[in-house]
C-alpha cells in the first residue's frame, strides 16, 4: 500500500472535527453516533449538516459543509442512499478529505448499487478523499479517545493493544460488546463495510506499525484482494503481532450467503487455511475465539517451548484441563525431577505431583500455596506457559497473593476462569492479576493456535534464507505427453522412473535387458489416447526377452484396431516397481491464490478420507515435511509392517521439486499431477505424470 | 435401586430441621453453610452442635445431637476427619436418619482412608441412615428451599427443572454459578462426594419422577457401579428425561488423575461412549456445554424433525451459523416453496430467502418483521427447530414482538444470544422470551446432541419389542480351534466360508472338487500351532485337481518337519474369494461395562486410522447398521470403483448374529475376532474365527 493511504487513514483517525451529514434529534442512528463521540472521549468539534440547516444534539446546524465556518476534519455521511452522491460532492467542495458513509443501498444491493458505489469511489479519488465505507458503522480509535460511530457500547470500552476491523457492522458492534464483557480492551474499532476504497488490508498495514495495537482481530465476509491480503499478513508477521480471523463461508451454505451479501465469490476455504498457515494468520471459528485467542496472544507473545503447565485447586479441573488439552492437541509434560521436588517441598504430604497440578484444598488454607506453585511450575524447563485454573468467586481462594505470583510470571503466565465468565478488569485489579482469559475449552483451543504461530515465527525466522525465489523461467515448449512431463520433472529434480521409448518388439526386448531382469510394464505413447488401459495399450509384469518383443506387438495391435486414427510415437518400456507407499502429488491454480501443492496418498486415501495437505507455491523443505506428517496416512510412511521407513527428507526434496517444476511451466500451467509418486523406504519415483493448461488441451 | 433408599434420599432431600456438627462462627465453612440455609429459603430449625456445646451463627448450641430436645431430621458433619466416627455414632444415638459428611480425608485419601470410610458405611447401615459423602458439598433443593451445603452462589439462584449432581464439591460450585450466570434455573444440586453409600445412580433414581426434574447435569471422575448406572440410564431414558454427562479422564493424564483423585481406574473411553450412545446418556466436553446442553433440551424437548431454521438480522451472524452447523453437523435445510412465499411477502424485495434468514436491517424499522419470520419458519414443514440469532443490546430489535413469537412457536424455537453472553432472565422476562441460550459454537454443538437423542428416542420406541433378549445358552464344549469357532458361528447364523477337513491328498482333491473350479485355501489344522503361514502350513490360490493334492501333501511335510510335537487334525480346504471389503469383527469384554462388539475395516484401517465402532452387546439390526455407517471407510461399501455395493442389511444382520454368537459363549469369552470378514454385495462370510478365552488358553 502506498504511503500516502497510509498517512490518510491515520490522518482520518486522528479527526479533530467532525461534520454529521444527516444529523437530527429525531433519528436514532444520528443520536447513537453524536452519542459516541462523547462516550470514547473525542474532545473536537462538532457540526450538524442536513437539508434543513437546523441544530441537532445541540450543536449548530448547516445546510451544507461548505457552510461550516471553520476547518472541518472528517465527515459521517448517513443520508439516504440517492443523496450520498451529492452529500459526497458537497463534503469535497468544502475540502474534507476524511469521509465515512454508513448509509447503505451500494454494492451489497445489486448492480445498480454497484455503479452507484463506482460513482462513489470515482468523486472520492478525484478529489483525494480516504473513504471508509459505504455501510461502514464507523471507526473508533479507543486509545485516543476518537470515535465517529453508529456502534454504541453498553459500557466503558478499555483501551487495550487489540485493534478490531471487520466488514460487517452488525458483527463488529457484537464482537466489541463481547471484548467489554470479557475485560479485553481494544486501542481501534473499525467497520470498514462495503471497502470500496479502503479494507483491511489498508487498515492493517496503517495500524501495524502502531505501539497500541499488538495484535489485529478481523471478521471478514470476502478476501477482495488475495495480494494484498498476502502483502499485509507478511508485514504484521514480521512483526510477530499476529492477525486472529474469522472468516464467514467456510460451509456451502454460508458461501452462498456471502456472496447474497457481498457479491464476492469464496474461494476454496482449504486453500485460504494453507495462505493462512504460511503468513502466519490465525484462523478461529467464533466471536468468543476471535476475542478471547487475540487476548491471549498479545499477552503471552512467542511462546518458546510448547509444553503447558498449570495448577488448579481442584483434581477435578485437572481432569477437565487434560481432557481439553489432548482434544486440542496441547502437551501437558510432565514435570522435571527439580519441579517434582520444589513441589513436594511446597506442597501438603498427600498431594501428588502430576501436571495439571491438583494444588489441593490446601490452597484454602494456604494462601500463598497456589501462586508459589504456579511460579515453581512457570519455572519447569519443559514447561512455556504456566495457568492458575480456579474461579474468581468461591471462598477468597484467588487473592492479590496469586496475583503477585503471576505478575511475577509476566506473560508466560495468566489466569483462567475455568467457566466462561463474564471477567471485570476492576476486579482483577484489585486482585493484582495481569490478565485473565475465561473457559478450559476455549483456552486450551487458543493456545494451540498461539503455540503454533509462536513455532511458525520460529521456524520462518530459520528458514529466511533457506526460501529462495522459485525458478521463474518458464519452457520454450509446454511438456504435453506423459513422457515430456516426466522428462521435465527429471529436469527440475524429481526422480522418475527409467523408460524408453521404442518403435519395435526388438527395441522393446533390448531396451527392457538394458534395465535389469524385470518384469517390465509396457504403455503405448500417443499424444490422442487418453485412457491407455481400455484400449489394451498397457502390459504390466511382462517378463524379459521374448515376453516383452510379443508384449509390443500386441499392445500395437490392439491399439492399432481400437484406434486406427491415433498418431503412436511408440511405446514406453519401464521397469516394474515393488509395491510401496503410493503418492498422489498434484498443483492446481486457485482462482484467488494462485498456484496450491496438494499432497495426498493414492486411491482411497484420498477419495474417501479427503486425506490430503495443501499449501500455496513455492514450499521450502521444513513444508513439505509438515505437509507429510500432517496426513492421516503418515505412519504409512514411518515404516508400516515391516516396510522400510520412508526417507522423509528425500521425499520433502522431491515434493518442492514438483512444486518448482510447476512453477516452471508459468502461468498457463492449470494442473500438474504425479500419480503415483512411488515410495518405498530411499526409493521414490515418479511413475506418471499429467499436465493441463488454461487453454484446455492436455496430454 | 430399592424403593427405600429412594424414599430416604427424598426424606433427606426435605429435611425440616438441621443439625450442624461442628457449628462455629469462626469457621468460614460453618458460616457459608449457615449463611446458605436462609438464602435458599429454608424455614425449618437450625441447630448448632459442637465440642464446647456453645452456641453459633445465633442459634442454640449442643455438645451432643443427644443432647438436642427437639426431633432433628438431617445431620450435616464437619468436623475433623478423626472425630467423624464418633459425630456419626452420636447422630445415630440421637436418631437421625439423615447425614451429610462434609470432612474429608477417607477413601480419596488412600488405604487407611479407605477403612475409615468402610467403617462410616457400617455405622450408617446398622443405624439406618441415609449417608450422603464423606467430602460432600452438600446438597440444595432449590424448587423447595431446602439446603444443607456450603456451596454459597453468589445471586439468587432462579428455581428450574434442572437437577445438579457431581462427584467433585469445586466443580459442583463452579457449574451452579455458571448456570446463575446464564440464568438457568437448577431444582437439586447434590455434591455427592465419595459416594460411600449414596451415589449418582441413586440420587438420579430418587429424583427421576419429580416433575421439577425434567434433565440431569450430572459432572462424573469415575462412574462405580456400571450396572446402576445403566439402569438409572434406562429409567430416566424411558422418562425421556436427558442425562447430560461431563465425565473427566478421556485422555491419558486426566485417567491418571482421576485415578490418583477417586482410587478407581477409568475404564475404556469408547466403550462408555456406546454405552452413553446405547441408553440415551449424552456426553458433553465443558462445563458450559453440560449447562446449556441440559438447559437447551429440557426447552426442546423431543425435536421431532432434525432440519433447524434461522433468522438473524444480519448477513454475518447468518454465515456464522451456516459454518458452525456444518462443524456440528446440524443441517439448515431449504426452506420449503410455501415458506419462501411467506418470507417473500413478509420481506423487502432485496432481501434473500436462504436458511439461515437475514432478515436485514428492515427489522430494525419494521419491529415485528423478525417475530414474523420466525414464525412462519417455525412452521415449514422441514424444520423442527427455529433459532433467532440477535443480540440482547443493540438498537432495540429484541422487543416483546419477538418475545411474544417465540412463545408462540413454544418448545420448537428459541432465542439465541449470538456471543457467549451472561443472560439475565429479568430482562429476558420483560422481553416476553421465554427462553435464550448464549453462543452460536455452543448452541450448534449441543443442538447436535439434542437432535441425536431426539432420533433415538424415537428409534428406541420402534425398536423396543425388537430388542429381545440375547440367547443365553453357553455350549457345553467351548469352541476353541477355527474350524470349531466358525461351526459355533454358522449356528448362529453367521455365513462362513465353505471348508472340509481332509486327511489325504486324494481327499483334498476330492473336496476341492466338489466345491467348484477353484482356486483353493488349504490351510493346517492342529490345536497346537497358532502361527501357521511361518512353517508352511498354508497354501493359497491353489488350482483344482493334482495341484491340491500336491499342496496337501508339502503341507504336511513342512508342518511335520518344523513342528514334529504337534498333533494334527488334518488339512482345511476352502475355495479362495474373490477380492472385497474385509472387515473385522470382534468382541472384547470390557472390565467395567462387559461384552462390547467392534466393527472396523481390516488392515491399516484399524490400524492407522482407528476407524472402527463399537457398542455394547447386544446390538439389533438398527445399531449394526449405525455401526457400518459410522466408519469413516463405509464409502467403501457403498459402491466404490465400480465394485457392487455390499448388501448393508445382510452384513448388518451378520454382525448381530457375531455379537448373539459371542454372548452364547458366556461369561469365559474373553475376545471373538473374524478376522476377515469378507463383503462383495451380498456375498459376506466369515473366513476366520478366534475365539480366547479368559482362563488365557486360546485357540
Amino acid at each position: 500500500m502506498s504511503e500516502k493511504k497510509n498517512a490518510a487513514i491515520n490522518k482520518l483517525l486522528g479527526a479533530r472535527s467532525i461534520a454529521l451529514c444527516g444529523a437530527s434529534d429525531k433519528s436514532n442512528w444520528s443520536n447513537a453516533i453524536y452519542h459516541n463521540t462523547h462516550a470514547f472521549g473525542f474532545k473536537g468539534k462538532v457540526f450538524a449538516v442536513n437539508r434543513k440547516g437546523v441544530p441537532a444534539h445541540g450543536v449548530p446546524g448547516y445546510k451544507s459543509c461548505q457552510d461550516i465556518p471553520e476547518p472541518v476534519d472528517l465527515a459521517y455521511i448517513y443520508v439516504p442512499t440517492e443523496a450520498v452522491l451529492d452529500a459526497l460532492t458537497d463534503v469535497a467542495a468544502a475540502g474534507i478529505k476524511s469521509v465515512i458513509v454508513l448509509s447503505s443501498g451500494f454494492a451489497e444491493a445489486g448492480a445498480e448499487g454497484v455503479a452507484l458505489q463506482d460513482e462513489l469511489v470515482r468523486i472520492a479519488e478525484e478529489n483525494g478523499i480516504c473513504l471508509i465505507g459505504p455501510n461502514s458503522l464507523g471507526v473508533a480509535d479507543v486509545a485516543r479517545g476518537n470515535a465517529v460511530t453508529a456502534m454504541r457500547p453498553s459500557g466503558k470500552l478499555p483501551s487495550g493493544k487489540l485493534a478490531l476491523l471487520s466488514q460487517s457492522g452488525s458483527v463488529c458492534y457484537e464482537i466489541l460488546e463481547y471484548a467489554l464483557q470479557q475485560g479485553i480492551g481494544l486501542s481501534v474499532i473499525a467497520a470498514v463495510g462495503n471497502e470500496a476504497a479502503v479494507d483491511q488490508p489498508d487498515m492493517i498495514e496503517a495500524l501495524v506499525d502502531r505501539d497500541d495495537v499488538q495484535a489485529f482481530a478481523i471478521f471478514v465476509e470476502t478476501i477482495r484482494n488475495p495480494e494484498r491480503f498476502i502483502a499485509a499478513a507478511r508485514k504484521t508477521f514480521a512483526k510477530r503481532k499476529p492477525i486472529v480471523m474469522l472468516k464467514v463461508g467456510k460451509s456451502e451454505i454460508s458461501a452462498a450467503i456471502a456472496q447474497a451479501h457481498t457479491g464476492s465469490l469464496v474461494g476454496d476455504d482449504r486453500v485460504l487455511d494453507a495462505v493462512c498457515a504460511r503468513y502466519g494468520v490465525v484462523r478461529v471459528d467464533s466471536i468468543e475465539a476471535l476475542i478471547n485467542c487475540a487476548a491471549l496472544m498479545i499477552h503471552a507473545g512467542v511462546i518458546e517451548r510448547p509444553g503447558i503447565g498449570a495448577a488448579s485447586l481442584s483434581g477435578g479441573t485437572s481432569g477437565l484441563l487434560a481432557d481439553a488439552a489432548e482434544k486440542y492437541g496441547v502437551s501437558f509434560p510432565a514435570f522435571a525431577p527439580e519441579t517434582v521436588a520444589a513441589l513436594r517441598e511446597a506442597l501438603p504430604p498427600f498431594a501428588g505431583t502430576l501436571n495439571p497440578l491438583d494444588v489441593t484444598g490446601q490452597g484454602f488454607n494456604d494462601l500463598t500455596l497456589w501462586g508459589r506453585c504456579c511460579e515453581i511450575i512457570s519455572r519447569d524447563p519443559g514447561i512455556g506457559f504456566t495457568i492458575a485454573a480456579g474461579s474468581l468467586n468461591p471462598l477468597g481462594a484467588v487473592t492479590s497473593h496469586l496475583g503477585d505470583a503471576l505478575t511475577n510470571i509476566g506473560s508466560g503466565g495468566i489466569f483462567l476462569s475455568n467457566t466462561s465468565f463474564a471477567i471485570d478488569s476492576e476486579d482483577l485489579a484489585r486482585r493484582h492479576i495481569p490478565a485473565a482469559v475465561a473457559g478450559i475449552e476455549g483456552i486450551m483451543s487458543n493456545l494451540a493456535k498461539a503455540i503454533e504461530w509462536s513455532a511458525r515465527v520460529k521456524s520462518s525466522e530459520a528458514a529466511a534464507e533457506a526460501m529462495a525465489a522459485p525458478p521463474a523461467q518458464s519452457p520454450t515448449k509446454l511438456p504435453r505427453s506423459e513422457r515430456e512431463v516426466l522428462e521435465h520433472l527429471a529436469a527440475h529434480g524429481v526422480p522418475v522412473v527409467p523408460a524408453r521409448i521404442v518403435n519395435s518388439g526388438q527395441q522393446a526386448a533390448e531396451a527392457a535387458h538394458a534395465m535389469g531382469d524385470g518384469p517390465f510394464a509396457l504403455k503405448i505413447l500417443s499424444p490422442d489416447i487418453q485412457h491407455k488401459t481400455d484400449i489394451g495399450g498397457v502390459r504390466l509384469n511382462v517378463a524379459a526377452g521374448e515376453a516383452t518383443t510379443r508384449a509390443y506387438e500386441e499392445i500395437m495391435a490392439s491399439v492399432s484396431a481400437a484406434r486406427p486414427d491415433a498418431a503412436i510415437d511408440g511405446v514406453i518400456v519401464s521397469p516394474m516397481r515393488e509395491s510401496g507407499v503410493e503418492l498422489v502429488v498434484g498443483t492446481i491454480r486457485d482462482p484467488s491464490w494462485g498456484p496450491v501443492i496438494v499432497v495426498g496418498l493414492g486411491g482411497v486415501w484420498v477419495e474417501v478420507l479427503k486425506d490430503s495437505q495443501l499449501r500455496p507455491l513455492p514450499i521450502d523443505r521444513s513444508e513439505a515435511i509438515e505437509m507429510v506428517n500432517g496426513l492421516k496416512a503418515a505412519a504409512l510412511l514411518k515404516g508400516f509392517r515391516g516396510a522400510p521407513p520412508a526417507d522423509i527428507e528425500k521425499l520433502a526434496d522431491t515434493i518442492v521439486a514438483i512444486g518448482n517444476a510447476a512453477l516452471a511451466l508459468g502461468p498457463e500451467l492449470a494442473t500438474l499431477e504425479i500419480n503415483p509418486l512411488r515410495v518405498r523406504g530411499g526409493e521414490i519415483e515418479a511413475l506418471d505424470g499429467l499436465a493441463t493448461y488454461e487453454t484446455g488441451k492436455e496430454a
